[in-house]
């Protein structure tokens, strides 16, 4: 069989290296953009250039839409030159966007108010950054009707990697759902990437080495290994992976939590900092620059003239602090996740192998969803009062250095809320229970 | 009967007030500082200079010291020419400086320790500003044994309003433990005023006016009203009250909330962000200064082009973000010196006249403090629902405008985790059941 011809709209670093990646796997790509560049970019690159939107979705049976905002993709579907009008009867269209789940859901309704209810939609925002976007390695989280996902399958597999589509049970509204749960831990993670670092710094710990460490403890991120050699190098000018979108990713979590009446305290702190920041004139540079909200200078200049015996204990409060973090975090995107009835099974298997993944989560979270969290948890937990011990001392010793530590503060906070609320010689899982 | 000689060390802001202050009420009053301008300076005002530290302390039967912080009491106190050694049998030992009420009982131990157990030792840290101190009316709270205050009283006297000299059950401890608690409304309120004032610019109104309308609200504070003119004015170079003093007595707070293991999420967010301006070098700027880390320029350059209406919906919104501050800041407030066994009548009094004061405080801290909360609650009070849903439609706008709220946003979390714990339905003032 023939490969059908694909529309797509938005060229930006992610939808440019799906486009033409789907060119390489043979398709026919209509490409649109509302920067003429991009879209000569895109012609360059092999793909076909769309003289307008509306060219882009005329006579296309499959249709990619990933622009980088709620607002930009009620003008592309709805607008009035939208694409929704211009599409063919029984056509698939794929929102890879990062949306609300709400707003995905508004679509399906707008869809069927406006006639359009023959279009079988795909609510499938996607995670793994440009260059898997450009190798056809995405993680995509994906929600619709059985029919649409049938129709659309084969697309989803052309971008994604083989064991990274998601087919998210709930329709419309669950693939973003999913993104959003996943996105709890992205978000946090890069500003903890930049604490611990700027953390470090103050303690006169080398960078380079302190990061390496970490990496091999307990404590590793996927975020603060993918986020350290920029965090070094001070490559943020333009970003790799600008503020503005995970800025917007919290914006989407915080927003829903709101809408749910449900507390995310480390996801609305990430948020905070990342808007002082932006007000800071960081919009466009990369997120690992979050660091100089820490350290006012390259972390690297820090000359280390500890012992071997100060930096093992300096090294050590990093180590403590990330730990902290890290179990809040997990406790906050597991509990949000059930609230919003996520398959956690599935949330589990996606974040353990996405750019959420943390070993505390990969570890901790596993015990948290099942819940053997309390007196079921197994054994090699330390207790809630022993993390808040630890974590006492890490933001005591940032106080004396003169040392922010938002996510860290925050933590402590949400572990002595839950050791006053009954659970404090429990296991540390059991920070969970706080969220009620 | 001849009124006796005072030693003073301390002739910063506040201890130059209250020195010359003491001279005007007949004293003999022998000055020491570390500064030599500042005794120079005390000298002109009819002061005595003390040659040395030691010189100050000689033969001197009362004594007063007002050093900034513990390590400057420690190092006045028992250095290698400290006081202690110099100060004749059985003198009276006022310590006005803020310390940690635990510094205040180990000088107790350390004067017994070095055989100095005659020296009658009161912990009476003050309250009211520079002005206050010079005219003689602070609020004080003394700590100490029934002689050391019988001893001490008339000094104590001399240098308090009539009606703010608080004699706190509890000894050596009781004073600084009285005025931690009262800060931890002073300490949040102050950012609150910056908060409040940037995110009314941020909606575009003009902010003398909303300045003004706040001040006639229930959502007035003492330190909105009294920071207001110097954040209007930008007169901060260099500060009334410097950022280093507030962020000191938050230091106090959140060190003795983690010897407690006690959580303090609004004063901990308070100091986060307070840490965050002192890295960007306002440390000696007013602390009214803290308008820029939600504002970027003057907010009295904002020109309002709003209908009346919407003015009107727009200072709603400002409202509702204040009121919801002082509401958890009160709870935080109430429920540590609840924690901290501070006699809570006497805590209710002094900061309902003090500098923590907020009409919140007045009328919800008393229902807090004497449990008439939950279902208990008078009428007449919003359900913790309520303050929720108004919070969050604040947070969402400040959101949509970019603008960090950082206090809003840790209340709203903390008033969420309060709903999940069961306690939605009941009044407001129930968010104090959160702290366990």
């Amino acid at each position: 069989m023939a490969k059908p011809t694909i529309g797509f709209v938005g060229l930006g670093a992610m939808g440019f290296g799906m486009a033409t990646h789907l060119v390489k796997e043979g398709y026919t790509v209509h490409g649109f953009d509302v920067f003429a560049a991009s879209v000569d970019r895109f012609k360059a690159a092999g793909g076909t250039g769309a003289a307008s939107l509306r060219h882009s979705a005329e006579g296309k049976s499959y249709y990619v839409c990933m622009v980088a905002s709620a607002p930009q993709v009620q003008s592309v579907l709805f607008g009035d030159e939208g694409i929704v009008q211009a599409l063919p009867k029984n056509a698939t269209l794929l929102l890879c966007s990062t949306v609300p789940a709400s707003y995905a859901q508004s679509v399906s309704s707008e869809l069927q108010a406006k006639g359009r209810g023959d279009i079988k939609f795909i609510d499938c925002p996607v995670s793994g950054g440009a260059k898997r976007a450009a190798d056809g390695t995405l993680s995509i989280m994906a929600g619709g009707s059985d029919e649409a996902l049938e129709a659309g399958k084969f697309l989803l597999q052309a971008m994604s990697d083989t064991n990274k589509l998601y087919l998210v049970p709930g329709g419309v509204g669950a693939g973003s759902n999913m993104k959003m749960v996943h996105q709890v831990l992205a978000g946090i993670h890069i500003l903890g990437a930049s604490e611990v670092m700027g953390f470090a710094a103050r303690l006169g710990l080398d960078a380079m080495e302190t990061g390496e460490k970490i990496k091999e403890t307990e404590a590793w991120t996927w975020m603060h290994e993918n986020r350290l050699p920029r965090m070094l190098a001070e490559d943020w000018n333009p970003g790799a992976s600008a503020l503005t979108i995970i800025l917007k990713d919290v914006g989407i979590i915080t927003t829903s939590a709101r809408q749910a009446d449900y507390p995310t305290p480390l996801s609305s702190t990430a948020e905070q900092i990342y808007l002082a920041a932006l007000s800071q004139g960081y919009g466009s540079k990369d997120d690992s620059a979050m660091v100089r909200q820490y350290y006012p200078d390259s972390i690297t200049k820090v000359s280390a003239s500890k012992s071997e015996e100060e930096k093992a204990a300096a090294l050590q409060l990093v180590y403590e602090l990330m730990m902290a973090i890290n179990l809040c975090a997990a406790a906050e995107a597991v509990s949000f996740a059930r609230y919003l009835k996520v398959d956690l099974s599935q949330f589990y298997n996606l974040v353990s192998n996405a750019a959420g993944a943390s070993r505390v989560f990969i570890k901790g979270g596993l015990e948290m969803i099942e819940g053997r969290i309390g007196t079921n948890a197994p054994s090699g937990y330390k207790t809630v009062d022993d993390v808040i011990r630890r974590l006492e001392e890490v933001v005591q010793k940032a106080r004396d250095l003169n040392c922010p530590l938002h996510l860290g503060s925050t933590a402590l906070n949400l572990l002595l809320l839950t050791k006053r609320a009954g659970y404090g010689k429990e296991a540390s899982t059991s920070v969970i229970k706080v969220f009620g």
